[in-house]
């Protein structure tokens, strides 16, 4: 059994990585750690986790944590981990880094998240954990930068356009809608349920700190600078993104052809579906999954592509992309764990 | 034209009173105050307004607002009202305050709110503003004591039955179930969209500040001491308050005659509406209203009545009400500003 | 007085008029008609109507509604009111028509509605009820077809751009955002709480009935054809449409310099609101209110504009609209009845 | 491995019993019907299915789906199920019911469910499926007859107080709140979105068809004729009921003592958790799990007894039951399935 800690347990993707680590037949939690008043029964905290989990969420001790466990996640704030991951790092653990905190280099950094990076070290090796475009280098990653939750949607609803060299990036807008989860788990009026409900909104227009990081992997896939709109929303349900992409495509092609090539893409990958000509996917069909559903559709006059991405932000969207990239460092099965 | 200023126009109270009274055709508001960082147009702060009220939001200054305004409004937490009630009335101001700060006697308000009360004066000459029961008084008051949302809910539920020495209070037990703006306007977790949202909880159970209140005011009507079971839920909504009472009859009575009785009690009430035998109300008929709906059920086997109460608990339950008050209080028609 | 009669009274938007007509000061309702089982009172139907209104819902009969009416509101199904609007037209009465029926021209209604168009002369003489491009034309139409609530929230928010022949319309998409009254009072499984709720989904995709009349209004203003990208979304939430909108500017201009011409455009718009750089509208901003609001943001790099609207589909995407064009039919103050 | 069927597959009871079983390590489905327009995949039909199962839901074929099973899972509605169960039980299978229809005498169904009961040799058999009351009668079932959502959460609230001659039924009220899937998956205008949410309502008051189902087993268990008063309402959340139980006490009793009691009776119980003093259970305890969680709090001057008992209405409250209930059947793990 491989033996894994969880660092900062206590957010709402904590919560979803023990619920999924608590039931997967490979790992032991070792330890679950927060920055919290005093220790607590996990299972009391997250009531959702009683019957699976019994084990005492206890105060950030990081030498304690390395001391029992193989791989550390750390589902820390962006410019915390960057202060704990060296700590693990140093001990030869592996880590599985939830934040920003390694997805990005040094400059873009500091311009998107106020913050001189410190840990240049960890940058240095760190593997961007998406699956469907780094499955080898995450094998035998020691520092996984899981994806953000937006850039998790629109790049498996852009990548196989722009490994095919199809998509003209001079129009590429990605419009995004995401349930409440997505703003985190912390005292705030403008998150209330009275504020929330029946209400509907855009934010961070075109100025969202994912940008940086959905740009760097499309551009890495065309082989050319690739900067994309990106417009988030926030809905008032508490799970899942949609993301609703425009892209303009460079040569006639059709609806028909660019599923084709889009399951073709996918079709060795146990988390994404590609619907069929007619079909657009809604955010039931993934909650609580860790599958991302695409629907496709292209306008052949105005040779304008339409992609509807649909993921649960708390799994696909963080934790339990975070699980596939564990299953596929340690050889288990891609699936072990998640579908349950 | 009435001069009115509402102290305190930033809670969600404070929102509904302002949008009443924006459209109320005796009154001008003359002052808005709250404690905000700085002055802020209240249309902007609560864009609902926006085309009804043009207004700047000052900052606490009640030597300026007494010199502008007849009738001041407090829509102020408890505890606070008490400290700033005395200033207006020694400037014979009239005033409607919609805490629960003139509510009750000293010695039960110190037990339940964990505060020494320091406004006697006030306490003295305060009416408890339930139109339907004090009319009377509200007609010449100088400080009205506005009533709880839970209490006005409960009582408009029970008092015909009360009055007229039907009920057996060996047996009475209130159900009630509010929607979140009841919990006040700010920063907590447990009310943030996540946590409510699909979610449901029973609070304070049977140990809430609004019993004394409920008390009181039924053993006036009984005229002898009478101690109700009130446990309140938190529902998933925004606004509206279902209370669902139990209570034990004296005598072999069907529901037929008590809904006559309650019709006769209710006849000249504009705002309570009796339903028919079989029909029961929902928070919808009541929503953004001043009514309160009651429907009617006698097991006359077992000797119980059931009464299923509903009202907006920031129109009937806290500033429709208090507009209620200020329109007896001056001769005004009693709908007034209350039928939009 | 003016005498109106609402036909149809009992879907949302018909609950909506009736509501607002209600409140009226220059008019007279003088019937209410539905395809309902039996007559019954509209404030028993909609108990929001409770205290504004005491009028029973008859059943359809032209001939009645026609006597005692001088204007009629159709809040009928479109392909119905093609059949029913001839009628009063015929007797001289003016009609406001708020179905799809009186839009688009005959080639273009069947494309898209399925059904030959059964009223030329009422085609001929109707005018696009949009206050904000058609206010001259509005005063003296005999029959007004009141724009669709998609149209309104997109060409609000961009007819100042093609007036202004700024818009580059290669790039073109509106991603709207809808709550749920869009989708009508009718049972569907679709529509019930246990699948909308935590969900969302794009609909229709770049293939809504509603593009040919955002289409044909943009062509009118631009002088040439103009196609856009329509992509509407279904949300938990009743009320409210969000558009954002993703538009090529065809010279270098910057946001300061878009929001100066559309406060320009709409200053003397007593329901469009331009808010400042930085700012974008949410729906609660609009909500049961008759606004539309506007945020814009420009990319001057790319050249691209991004305007996010927010209206409320029931009121100025219906409801509130159709009686702003009342109000200008007959010469009210615009605001009458719609700021309340 | 047992082979089962789901019979009845496409009601949100069936999805979650597909759900719990393709996950279950001792089972195989081996058929799933459901009255459908043709053959679907039911993970097509629920997406959340999706990597979980890939099987045809057929038209309903018992001949068929007896020769493929050994234990049949009817999740049927009323009336229907006694039609179907028969047919299975004389081919020696065995059958857990999710329906009514065997769980009360032949003439109470008659008088509650308004239909003549047509297999008496059925209702002779069925053994009530409450683990927690029956679980050696469970054990050799040949038919199960599973208990319905409200009165699992009541009849777990009330057992312990009932079996230790505790509670005077003099005065025993379950005021009950239930999500929306509560009322079955069907199109409905009263169960639309728009209706729901924001509403909240009482329906079926003290006259629901559960009652006479709490009023049996809670006889048996007091072996004496029992009649509670139970009033259900409907709130806008999609699972889980929430009941709050009101019971006179006979003899003077304190709040840790009950708490005590409830302890002992449900100690070796691995579905029914019981809260600390001061604690009470909400919906998000048990959302999703097949948990019942208790919290209770005794008024030792009136002698009231307060119980608040929490259950998810699809899992504790039918579907994970019912697997709960074949896990005592064949002597898997009580736990089976059910703890993911």
């Amino acid at each position: 059994m491989l033996k894994v800690a969880v660092v900062g347990a206590t957010g709402y993707t904590g919560e979803e990585l023990v619920k999924i680590l608590a039931s997967h037949s490979k790992v032991k939690i070792t330890s679950l750690t927060a920055k919290i008043d005093k220790p607590q029964k996990i299972q009391e905290l997250f009531p959702s986790l009683m019957g699976r989990i019994n084990m005492v969420c206890e105060l950030p001790n990081e030498e304690k944590v390395a001391k029992a466990a193989d791989l550390i996640f750390l589902a820390l704030p962006h410019r915390v981990s960057m202060e704990v991951s060296p700590k693990f790092l140093k001990k030869k653990k592996r880590v599985i880094d939830l934040s920003a905190d390694y997805r990005l280099p040094k400059g873009i950094y500091k311009k998107w998240y106020s913050a001189v990076h410190k840990d240049s070290a960890g940058l240095n090796i760190a593997v961007y954990g998406l699956p469907e475009l780094n499955r080898e280098k995450i094998k035998t990653a020691r520092l996984i930068a899981n994806p953000g939750c937006y850039p998790t949607s629109i790049l498996l609803g852009l990548a196989p356009l722009f490994k095919n060299n199809i998509a003209d990036a001079s129009l590429l807008i990605a419009d995004s809608k995401t349930g409440i989860t997505g703003a985190g788990r912390r005292p705030d009026i403008s998150l209330s349920f009275a504020e929330v409900s029946g209400n509907l909104k855009a934010y961070k227009v075109h100025s969202h700190q994912h940008s940086p990081e959905i740009d760097q992997v499309l551009s890495k896939l065309a082989k050319r600078e690739i900067s994309a709109v990106f417009v988030p929303h926030l809905i008032p349900m508490n799970r899942g993104i949609l993301s609703t992409i425009y892209v303009r495509v460079k040569k006639p092609i059709n609806t028909a052809k660019v599923i084709e090539l889009y399951k073709a893409a996918y079709a060795k990958e146990p988390f994404v579906k590609v619907l069929s000509e007619g079909s657009f996917p809604q955010i039931k069909d993934v909650t609580g999954t860790n599958f991302c559903y695409l629907g496709i559709k292209v306008d052949t006059k105005k040779g304008l592509c339409i992609i509807v991405s649909a993921i649960d932000n708390l799994t696909k969207g963080a934790a339990g992309q975070a699980v596939q990239n564990m299953n596929i460092m340690y050889g288990f099965n891609e699936k072990e764990g998640l579908c349950l």
